[in-house]
């Protein structure tokens, strides 16, 4: 099976980051095949550069040559996320829905930590489209430096992160916490070993959700809102 | 004043069809500046054009020159407002909340009526994100026929969209109609001839609407989700 | 064009404020005619006064000669908003409504300061009935003194609004700020000076938003909720 | 005990209706006092007649003597249920609220039955109000004529009413049914005789409420929402 | 009038508890007799415990002789009260329901204490489940001994509460408080004396509820949700 | 891996059904374990054996041994699964959750179909419970005859749940559609012959979630609601 981890921004050591910790969940067989969204942003930290990485990812990705099995998108965001949807067959996983619906018969409340403040309400309009806002208790951000300092070391990312999971666990706000943010996935394993509170890593679990739509033969339907789009796609741009 | 009317789509017989009703309504005084998303899809009919439209929409838009007072934006979507937000400090307003909004205190649930039955679950999407769906009662479908194939007699329109109002109201469902789309506002003056069902323009709405906060002295809150992208523009595209 | 500012209780200094608000904001050409509802309570403050208004604010305005273009109702509240919507043909706007309607735009979340701590279930409970809660993250109080005593500086009323408005930008809980009575409504100008957040003030909102409905030919469906009272108004009282 | 039942409308027979199915349920030792809103209007069929109504209801309760242990407001709707409850501190109940808390634990969802079409919009704004809308699945109507017309014979409304009840039932929409309104009420036992479906009569549920509320020595917190009003009763009117 | 008052757990002195408070509250005639659910835990501190309950539960209840007029479950949870009432034909209520629809015309928003920090969780989905989250406001938790070490002081389990209450009041977080569990119920009498805050007290509030219903002659409906199960009872165990 | 698939009714044929499913989704390498609840109910049709299948499922459960690495709960409802996640430690899916959970990035709402019309208010609870109630746009039943009649040909059911599905297509009220009950998951290959509407089964879901719990070494929080119960489980029964 072949998984394209298509990374929604044009950072090639985010993809990279993305793409080991897929090849560390995938099942033997599985194919993890990097992508990087060239004509894209090189974060995506804002509505602007939401629709900046939107156009050029549904465009690379309507045309890529060969396809693989499924899509995993890589960016905890929205991102043009339907439009992939859309104009393509295969099965297409964001990697926040993903993490959310894995949560779900984790806990009762779950909790997600974004990359900066100016993210919270961009998380929270995300949590409410995506369906999952009546388990959301609580969003909340750290704050990473600008991506082209590159990234802190992970211990720090994790403590940063840790304080948050310990309060919202301290008052019982929430039982699970939910790394929002590409980011923040590679401080999973050193929080782990910090935390009781069960830590979720979407990139892993959108592995899993992509490898089991492939082998349960489903996609994401096309009588309803993901139907191809009405005229031919190089109408569209 | 100077008001940008900017059409999502690169059809400017849409344009000009949004210019003039714009015109109609404008104040003494308010210059309405018809603009068109030349690198954008001819019509937004999907996800994929959404995102087709809002990456040239958004980049256009904040390089503009010269700046209006305000900007209008034509299209009854979501197709990257509030990037377009977020990157300018003079007030935006899209034309679905504006009509939205100017519902509120005129009934006691509204409907929409879109373009194509599949933009029906993409309009859900929509009211939900703006956070209007506790008034919205219900969302209906005309059809349409594809963009190219230019627009059918407005009589035509408006009596596809009178069966639906009629329905609504003899039900008790609705008690206001919205027209939800650039391509059914010319129908609504030979609408409101044969109903008594109010029947909301959402063009004049966003109209009155951003005449109104450029007078209020208000635009969009730049403390929050709307506050400028973190990077120079530039260096998302 | 002529819009009546309808003060629902009876202390002649509101009317006055209201009325150099409305004209402030108003299009050349609008004519301003302040009324005050001599009958009702000198200030609402309670569900008691709100019922006291409502009576007589409803018959009085039923009947008015000469009638006005549109009316704006200048309380922050409820009052009998529905009844008077009932009973007449021309546009009505409560000041409530108004400025929540002009905030949707503008902000991801607001919050309405409101006149007293007790005020907060009632206002509660208004934008609930409005149909805004999904957008309202907070009501907050401060504690104006009883309507007899006159009113406070507005300097100082302006500073017990700000530590409110403060405090919620700094959580991140609100990135705009409405003002929720209309003695509140003074200190705008003063608030606006001292802080990026925007306030919003619901006459001036009442206004524009009038002035729109009457050059949209809109005014509430009387196709539903709004439909005329059954029985001769006079039968009623 | 002395619980008074006060009909919000003028119509005597109305209020003599309400006694006797007071009567039927009340404990022995329960002494079930009529009051008539002599100054409102002659029924609640509106916004208008709501506001009509709850002014002289709320001033004659305040400072009705001798005083009861307990008031049933004989109205399915608002028409100032709250002013009564911020002014007295003995228990006050509405029928509707009271139908409502008794219906939850006997059913999976409710529905209403309401006494003309345009009460249904009424109708929903109060069961949103009362804070019971996740538990209201439908609000239906019948269409009685007008008051002054005299009451039909209660066969006649019991068959109107029947018919939606047997809907409601043969949908699987609802599997319990409130009588929306006191003109409906004498139509309980009629009903009872022909469905199997529940059967909530409002007046009869608020009198147990109101005697279970004077026995718990319960009644309105005073802490909050209900709290007297700031100023002396007679300075509000 | 025979009012069974069934205890979910196995610990006789929380039965005694509770009959002692039912006693006090019934009407002169309403006989109440105590059951102990005598196979289920001593205790329901946790979901495992809940469904230990509800299965001796309803089976003992389903087959119990003689028959009393109406059945009282005193435990504020779950339990398999849906159970209960599928398979009687008499009317059933569980004391978290009656206390939730006893407050709601007492106040605008309800807090509920319960027993340990564990069962917030629990408590939520209750809430939930029951239809009653849009007017519960916050959930609090004492934190009581196991429940073999004894009951502890009334004073101090009243004192713990108390704390609480003055939170919420000062807060204005709730303007009511309901004593979420059995063992709690004991101390409402001592914090009555200690706050104006109005406590609930579940099982006088399911006591006045059930004389209620057996005098309304109402029962839960039997054409829906609790039809009786669709084989014979000794067929599922 | 060592999956355990329990059916929580004591018919084995279910049992044996359900684990072809399984085994026909499973990995290579995964073991898939039948156990039947043999002390609890022959089916789960209604709240009492709901409560009837919860105790001996969690009390067998808690026990077993060898243990698994996995446990799948393989009915479509409630039956105690937050116990069973409470006594353990391994991660336990029920399969209504996951195919909830795998429906979300496929579709825009989806529709479950259950096995008879009493259990659609049961189902509703369920979704409600859950937490999906925002995506799931219906609930509709076939009517299967009773368990002991034994199973009607697959492709009979196949149609009567074809019906649904079609309809539901055709007015758009859902894109995708779940199969609510083990007795109907035999039928997904059925169906899936004759519609393009995505149909999700349930237990070859679980299976693929159960294995990625494991793979992601996930499992139910222990710091919050799942925390072991208080007291050692045989204390409870």
């Amino acid at each position: 099976m072949r998984i394209l981890v298509a990374n929604p921004n044009s950072t090639e050591a985010i993809t990279e980051a993305c793409a080991t910790l897929a090849r560390a969940i995938a099942s033997p067989g599985t194919d993890i095949v990097p992508w990087t969204n060239r004509h894209g942003p090189p974060v995506v930290d804002s509505l602007y550069s939401d629709y900046m990485a939107g156009r050029p990812l549904a465009k690379g990705l309507a045309t890529l040559v060969p396809r693989s099995d499924a899509i995993l998108l890589a960016g905890f965001g929205n991102y043009g996320t339907g439009a992939v949807k859309e104009t393509l067959d295969l099965p297409v996983v964001g990697m926040a829905e993903a993490a959310m619906a894995v949560a779900m018969p984790l806990c009762h409340r779950f909790a997600i930590v974004t990359t900066s403040p100016r993210m919270i309400a961009y998380t929270e309009d995300l949590v409410q489209s995506l369906g999952f806002a009546a388990r959301c208790a609580a969003i909340r951000a750290v704050n990473l430096p600008p991506v082209d300092e590159g990234e802190p070391p992970v211990d720090e990312v994790a403590s940063s992160v840790l304080t948050h999971v310990e309060a919202l666990a301290a008052g019982a706000v929430a039982d699970l916490v939910i790394l929002g943010g590409s980011r923040l996935s590679p401080c999973a394993a050193a929080l782990r070993r910090r935390t009781a509170v069960p830590i979720v890593e979407p990139i892993a679990c959108a592995v899993v959700m992509a490898e089991g739509l492939v082998r349960l033969h489903l996609g994401q339907s096309k009588t309803g809102k993901f139907a191809p789009p009405p005229l031919p796609l190089d109408r569209y741009a």
